[in-house]
């Protein structure tokens, strides 16, 4: 029998946050596919869309008034899906188990210019986004235990406006996927007596194979457990809890590496690429939580183009989640994209 | 404070058989939606199609062709995610796991008949269905831990051909599903000396408000937990671990079952309906598994209309899933919907 080789063989890879495993079938990115095609939009090219509710001055659907902001502009979903005034229950029935929750979804929109996506913000734009998401989290940080900062961008992923925003979700009980990181890393740092990202980080930064771009504060890489095709997830070099405690250079230079990172994407398959990103970070339950660090996912799922997805259907939503190419390759091919963006090359 | 209305009011319920929680917001039904519509397509109507893959004796991708079959018709996939020769590899480094895996993916068509789907097929085809299913399971279960008998049926869904057909991966090791699913059935048999499954499908019936139809052998219930809008589990009314283990009243009962079950989700929305569906059951590893019970999951992806889907993405991928119309309010949308088919009454 052969030896086992990595870039050919059917393998697991282990996710130390969530403690999930990924099934990788290099030899199989070869697939013809013959099923849906997306039908990928480009952003706007009007600054401003007088039938969007979130340009600045238009009327929302709940009949209020949008003010002509010309700072990242925050408000309350109109169809929210939690509420901060839910009354109290709790039942622990094995088998129908049921928790009220109260919270708060709010909107936050990135820029006043409805053609702008991302990657073509200034890096001074972007790291108002960055603070403003930070002073969100401080804020609701002082009544809920999660806050979960995250954008959909593009109709594949489910967004129902182009006008660039993300959402902030903040909710009195921790999410499934925020009580097993929180579980996973407390695990690591009772054995270990260390950070599991901040060694993480520096292992990826020695191997190199899975990192896509860093600076002195941050790193992006394929995850060596990625489950969507070109995952990345954005790590900080140095110890930090969440959002709000970044210094201002910190964010500035977040700023630079988002920048970089969605130009890139763009650049992929020569389209806005969709997504959904988010940041996870300490839990504010009153607790100190040295396990913890701050990190954003990102989540595209393109695979081969601008309009052939990967679906997570089938076998990943009964069994576990596969991908075709594995993550170094991944990494390698958005090492090779150009930081100038192929529409916006001046931006 | 008011009372806490769970037919109002956010909530989490809990999914003993994963372990996860759902975030239910029934008041944000009424959200309008403004994103990307699903362009819902009718099945074929030819019976056999000189194009496809899947038909009787024609020529696959890999030069294959495919006999006369009239019964359902099992075949390696071309493009298999598995393979059964993988070398054997295991790196348990907690940052850098990676397990090599063996296996093998099958296409089972479910019809020789290119435009049939599930509920046009009479109970006599589906029973030959479940039949070759069911020793596919005895089959595979001699060399693999788990077989995972699965369905991705419409674009929506990934499937990239209409041709009514299934599919068969079997793997060297437990997937994250079946692990979960595992452990949570052993603790219940553990706790409470009783089958999980076997009591909640026993309250099911005595509650009504989840129960979409039953009959002696089967009930399919939508669960207290389900996150997929019209999702449903299909749960038999006996001690069982496997499809190779009913009998023949069982799977002609079952065949009743599925073809009502389907014939209600088409009728739903008027369309062809899209969903992943599959099995889960014990696994064959070598030991007693009297905590597990057979049983099915249907996860369609649509809420509000043949064209309009739910999207997992942001919140969901990030913290956890979340759904809008509550699990008793998409029964009783099933419970009402007739057992003739829209399009195909008297099939
Ligand atoms: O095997 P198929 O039908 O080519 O592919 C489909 O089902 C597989 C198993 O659920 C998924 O991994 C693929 O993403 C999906 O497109
Ligand atoms: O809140 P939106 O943008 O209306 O809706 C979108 O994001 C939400 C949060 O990820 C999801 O629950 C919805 O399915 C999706 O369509």
């Amino acid at each position: 029998m052969s030896e086992f080789d990595p870039t050919e063989h059917p393998q697991r890879r282990f996710n130390p946050l969530n403690g999930q495993w990924v099934l990788v079938s290099p030899h199989r990115a070869k697939r013809p596919w013959q099923g849906q095609l997306e039908t990928p939009k480009l952003p706007a090219n009007v600054s401003h869309d007088p039938e969007c509710y979130l340009c600045p001055g238009n009327l929302r659907i709940n009949g209020e008034r949008n003010p002509d902001y010309t700072q990242p502009f925050v408000f309350t979903n109109d169809f929210a899906a939690l509420a901060d005034n839910t009354p109290e229950y709790k039942n622990d029935d094995p088998l129908f188990g049921m928790h009220s929750v109260s919270g708060t979804s709010r909107v936050i929109c990135f820029s006043a210019d409805h053609s702008k996506t991302l990657p073509m913000l200034s890096e001074a734009e972007l790291t108002q986004v960055i603070k403003v998401q930070a002073e969100q989290v401080q804020q609701l940080s002082k009544q809920y235990p999660w806050v979960q900062v995250f954008e959909n961008k593009g109709q594949a992923m489910g967004c129902s406006n182009p006008h660039p925003h993300g959402q902030i979700w903040a909710v009195s009980e921790l999410p499934n996927e925020a009580q097993a990181e929180s579980l996973n890393q407390l695990d690591y740092l009772n054995k270990y007596r260390r950070s599991l990202l901040l060694d993480y980080v520096e292992r990826e930064l020695n191997a190199g194979q899975r990192l896509v771009i860093s600076n002195d504060d941050w790193a992006v890489v394929v995850p060596w457990w990625a489950t969507w095709p070109f995952e990345t997830l954005i790590l900080p070099r140095f110890g930090v809890g969440h959002l709000h405690q970044l210094t201002a250079s910190q964010q500035l230079s977040l700023a630079v590496i988002i920048k970089s990172l969605m130009t890139r994407y763009d650049n992929l398959f020569q389209t806005s690429f969709p997504y959904s990103m988010g940041w996870h970070g300490t839990p504010f339950d009153g607790q100190d939580h040295p396990e913890w660090q701050l990190h954003a996912h990102i989540y595209p799922p393109l695979l081969r183009s601008a309009s052939v997805r990967k679906f997570m259907v089938g076998y990943e939503m009964l069994a576990e989640s596969q991908r075709d190419l594995t993550p170094e390759q991944a990494a390698e091919r958005l090492r090779q994209q150009s930081e100038q963006h192929f529409q916006h090359p001046n931006s």
